[in-house]
């Protein structure tokens, strides 16, 4: 039976595009080298008519299918299990630029284009795509949409869901739906686009999107601030929307103990201020006008947040490199954590009003918890969005914490979040990982809701099972 | 069996607000007055927990809802179907502001409030809610996410769904989802609230949104300008994004048709530019700075427009008095072309791109189809949405060419429309008045994935039956 599939993809895709055994091994684990599944194929389709026939192929095996794009998920996802029974579909083959549309300001492109390729061609075009994120160098841009992924700058242009126009999907069933298109408005029936964006590849396989493209900003300019609290970084906030309006594209907030960890282990980054007050935050502004008028509007912002008491200190960077430098630094805190030893991470979201009180509360919590614990506490103030990290105490052994309070620490985090009104995944989806975690903070009707569309649309539980939700009538492995 | 679920629903909301009867008369009409249902009853709910007991006692008694905001919707999908069967729920009661965040930039509100004192109640707390349309002295924002609604400012804001972050709805099977938060990122399953959001009723009922406010502009200023064809619209839209960025928060266009029937029948308006060439250009831009910073950017580029040749002639509004007389005129073509004499319409939308090319093959193929009609164009060009309506020949009966020639003409169009990868339905739904229309120009595994959704979340089909979709086993009518 399992050969009998095997041939009937090698027909579809060709021999060269079917691995099995140690060619599979990129396919199979997961991007944190935590966890290896196994599978019994890869397959890597040319074209969406093979995508569909490949799911046609394994949906009359009944064999499993993993849709995956550059495999950088962080909640094990797009990996198989460990049964060896599925099927890893991939779609890095399928990277072409179908379309570009300036005057509708949109791009049409196969979902295997990694995403650092696609901000360059859009560039080229002479046009802004601003998803940006960390792994931009090999995630690609149908991973990215069915994570719906977030990233630097979605205070002011939205996640990944907010880019896109139109999908190219194929269902469980091997049809294709042909929604690409790049249209702004479009009220003719249920809204299947999002409803398959961030749906982490259970509900049916992008293969191919129309997204948005925005004018290339005259000038960008980055500041780093000092500022007293959490409190005040807030108040910055507030008064960065009302004086930048639009051209506020980014807002970083990091704590003591992360620039702490980046100035130990990359002291030639040197990180400026971070011993001054207990955070700092990044901002970066876009500006449609010139770089001087980029200038005087930030500090203008600068010097009124600096009379009202909420900047402690603050420099404007002066030219593209230093901007890179200070983004450099903000970006080195998960480099800096790994090098400090292994640890706890979460990826939440607050209102953006509650995270002092969140922060504070739950910074409590842990010291009472583990006393000693490092909090490294960063993320995308504008957006809600906190990576609430924990270190081992300083001195102790980082394998032996994390193997102690993993669990319990992330209950505390959770609980703190779900009281506040938050998400325990602002950006990084639920996968295998977070999936049990789900049911203790999601409400029961929503649960219901979405085992029932999952039921509607993948009734036979082919695409990605166990992924996001258990899937019904049988238990599920990790 | 009727009488005891009257008797039922009187008990949960109240004897006074089950209305029957004469009472009905408001409900049960649509707004352009031209269909008629009828109702078993009205029920006027005052909290989300009425609202489920309603449901549930609908359910139990396998009777149809239709839920219902301000009725102010143009395809007919909140009104009763005409057997006198179907309970009408109105929302209107559930007006109360739950909460404004200032710090997260949200406003929590229930689904009845009317969006102008949604407008009001947002201005007066120091921000902008930029929804805004026709109707929006009795549409509420619950109808408005139902039906995903359009408007001016889609350009720089989007719709009504880009305005949501959290929901709470009523299922059709009587329980409450919780969705209401205040997140900007929440990559926790299934996107629901788009689910709900444009579902016109059909899939739950929505009794309260989670909402965006932004930061109030310090200036708005608005130009009017004649351009000699539709690719020079384009060209200066485009322009208009380069240069104002996001501080670009309208487009319109208007033919010369459109702005003669203003002309005509209300000559004080004293429509500027009219006869100089095919089109008019209507921007609108909002700046975080001052006026006179939004001034200078808007004289640049409508310098360069005219250097470029876009722009045949422009002017700047002097004030808000000037500024409101322009949009005024804009406003004014649907009620000049209602005083010309009733006519065929269409809501479509294409990618802008397309928009020239669009309107040129419809405008020949219709003036073939009937010599002499009148085509009045107009509508949110920075979206891709045209109003394209047509008028009675000069002279000819207006009741006889649409009762002629409304179901041609809509071909003609609809045909154009899909053929160049447009949509049917831009901004006012499909309803009960383009339910048959939307599977000529819909692909089938989309409706065939619509139906799945419907049948999951509603399979006793008693939300809105036979809106948007035909139900399943069963004939439907109008």
């Amino acid at each position: 039976m399992q050969t009998q599939l095997i041939a009937a993809l090698q027909r579809i895709v060709g021999d060269n595009n079917v691995l099995v055994g140690d060619a599979t091994a990129d396919y199979v684990t997961d991007w944190r080298q935590r966890t290896h599944g196994q599978a019994l194929c890869v397959v890597r389709p040319g074209s969406t008519q093979q995508v569909a026939e490949v799911v046609q192929a394994c949906a009359q095996a009944q064999v499993a299918i993993v849709p995956q794009g550059g495999n950088t998920g962080l909640v094990e996802g797009s990996i198989p299990q460990a049964t060896g029974e599925q099927v890893v579909l991939s779609l890095r083959r399928m990277a072409a630029v179908r379309a570009i549309d300036p005057h509708n300001m949109t791009i049409t492109v196969e979902a295997g284009v990694v995403l650092q390729n696609l901000q360059k061609t859009v560039d080229e075009a002479g046009f802004l795509f601003p998803l940006s994120l960390g792994a931009e160098g090999s995630c690609t841009i149908g991973g990215n949409l069915a994570t719906n992924a977030g990233g630097t700058q979605v205070v002011r242009y939205g996640n990944a869901r907010d880019l896109c126009l139109g999908l190219e999907v194929v269902t469980a069933d091997g049809q294709v739906w042909e929604g690409l298109h790049g249209l702004r408005k479009d009220n003719t029936g249920y809204d299947l686009r999002n409803l398959f964006i961030g749906s982490e590849g259970t509900l049916g396989i992008i293969t191919a999107a129309t997204l948005r493209m925005f004018p290339q900003p005259a000038a960008q300019l980055t500041a780093w601030t000092a500022v007293a609290s959490l409190e005040a970084a807030n108040a910055l906030l507030a008064l960065a929307h009302t004086q930048l309006g639009a051209a506020l594209t980014g807002f970083e907030v990091m704590n003591q103990q992360a620039l702490q960890l980046v100035d130990k282990h990359y002291p030639h980054l040197r990180v400026p201020m971070w011993q001054q007050t207990p955070f700092c935050v990044l901002l970066e502004a876009s500006d449609s006008e010139s770089e001087s008028h980029a200038r005087a509007a930030f500090e203008r912002l600068l010097e009124a947040a600096m009379e009202q008491e909420l900047v402690v200190d603050a420099i404007i960077a002066e030219n593209l490199k230093q901007a890179h430098d200070l983004w450099h630094i903000r970006e080195s805190i998960t480099l800096a954590q790994a090098a400090e030893g292994v640890n706890v991470k979460h990826d939440v979201s607050l209102p953006v009003s509650r995270i002092p009180a969140f922060v504070a509360q739950t910074d409590a919590a842990l010291q009472a918890l583990v006393p000693g614990i490092r909090l490294v506490n960063f993320g995308h103030l504008g957006d809600g969005n906190l990576h609430y990290n924990t270190q081992a105490p300083e001195g102790s052994d980082a394998a032996a914490f994390v193997a102690q309070f993993e669990d319990a620490v992330g209950e505390v985090v959770y609980q703190a979040v779900h009281q506040h009104g938050g998400s325990i995944s602002a950006e990084h989806g639920i996968g295998a990982l977070k999936r049990d975690k789900l049911p203790h903070y999601k409400s029961p009707v929503a649960l219901e809701l979405m085992q029932r569309i999952k039921q509607a649309l993948d009734p036979q539980q082919l695409l990605n099972p166990h992924r996001v939700l258990r899937s019904r009538a049988s238990g599920g492995e990790g």
